[in-house]
């Protein structure tokens, strides 16, 4: 498939712990740059990344419950209350793994539609971190957010023992349903992984390594 | 030196996001059966094992912030408040790893002492993610919580590219004052290694081979 643009399908990402405020002003400067669809941030950089990124088309993205999940549910409410008030406009949660482990399947759904109750238009994603899951699990797990009020699925956290698989994905998209859309993430560090991901289907991609994707896309137009 | 208990420097931890309530269940078993100062569990177990360990003397230990720490400070006294509620007696708070590379001395320490100001007298340890600092920042972030109001200052999540060192703790024993104490967490999976650790000055160790350091150390008795 031809992709006549890339920008657009990434979330340009600096989730690392030890990030400083000077490299989350730069990944906002290279967001509005190259145009991405949105940074994503940690909580206690989403204030700063929203006064940056406020004149421009950039979203700003951060994580709820991120990376474990295993908060409890009331945590993960109030941390997206707290962000929504700062500024985020597209929320990344991660799902309580133990839950899905145990088929407590009604508490995995009725969590993802407590949080999007609060943010209501914005945007959530739901994390499975797929590399601690079977496939019949990611297919539960596809069809538990199909389900919900949420808009994506997305597969990895990037902190567990692997990100995105291409197997993972299209287990994904085979059990997709209600227009829910998949963002990838984890691993995807150059343009022609990213491309793959794209043409089976993902509308998102989770990366780091936006501006290396982007300068290896322009050289192939 | 002769260690005559190791049972009382365990914190039986169990953090992996896809644990499950059996697993906990177990957990709290064990730490019951080996007299372990405390289990360590993620926010969404506490009050499961509280229920299973309230006529015990084994404490319930939680983790904030964790691990990476980087959520805004409000969320993580959100979630102290209910962990504190849901019965938690020890908690165990990742700084934000940023503020120190930001050298933000001052927003380490009134977090930290936000916290502290939640649980009383309950427990408050500091992980400072040993992995991601350079000997100095292990220095500063000793003197830092020497002058807080914290109980221990704790080497790592186990979640980022290393757990603890013997040359990190030798940094905090060296600058640590006050009577605050030192937890290594992180790698330590047999008796060997604990014992270097309590040798060194260490009170508490965070480990998920619990059981197999205790089976260690009654073999040489």
């Amino acid at each position: 498939m031809f992709i006549s643009t890339m920008n657009e399908f990434i979330d340009h990402t600096l989730l690392k712990p030890n990030a400083t405020s000077a490299q989350i002003k730069q990944l906002c400067e290279e967001a509005m740059d190259f145009k991405f669809k949105s940074v994503c941030v940690n909580p206690s950089h989403v204030k700063l990344s929203k006064e940056i990124l406020k004149n421009s088309d950039v979203k700003v993205c951060t994580v709820i419950g991120f990376p474990l999940g295993a908060n409890c549910t009331k945590t993960k409410c109030f941390e997206t209350e707290l962000a929504l008030e700062n500024g985020a406009d597209e929320f990344d949660m991660v799902i309580n793994v133990g839950w899905l482990k145990e088929k407590l399947f009604d508490d995995l759904l009725s969590e993802i539609n407590e949080l999007k109750k609060i943010i209501g238009d914005c945007i959530l994603k739901v994390i499975v971190e797929i590399s601690l899951l079977t496939d019949d699990e990611i297919r539960i797990m596809t069809e538990i957010v199909s389900k919900s009020n949420a808009d994506f699925i997305k597969t990895s956290t990037g902190f567990s023992a692997h990100g995105a698989t291409l197997e993972a994905v299209k287990i994904m998209k085979d059990n997709i349903s209600n227009d829910k859309k998949i963002k990838a993430s984890g691993g995807i560090r150059d343009y022609k992984t990213a491309k793959s991901y794209i043409d089976l289907g993902v509308s998102r991609l989770g990366v780091s390594a936006g501006i290396e994707i982007m300068e290896e896309f322009k050289k192939q137009l």
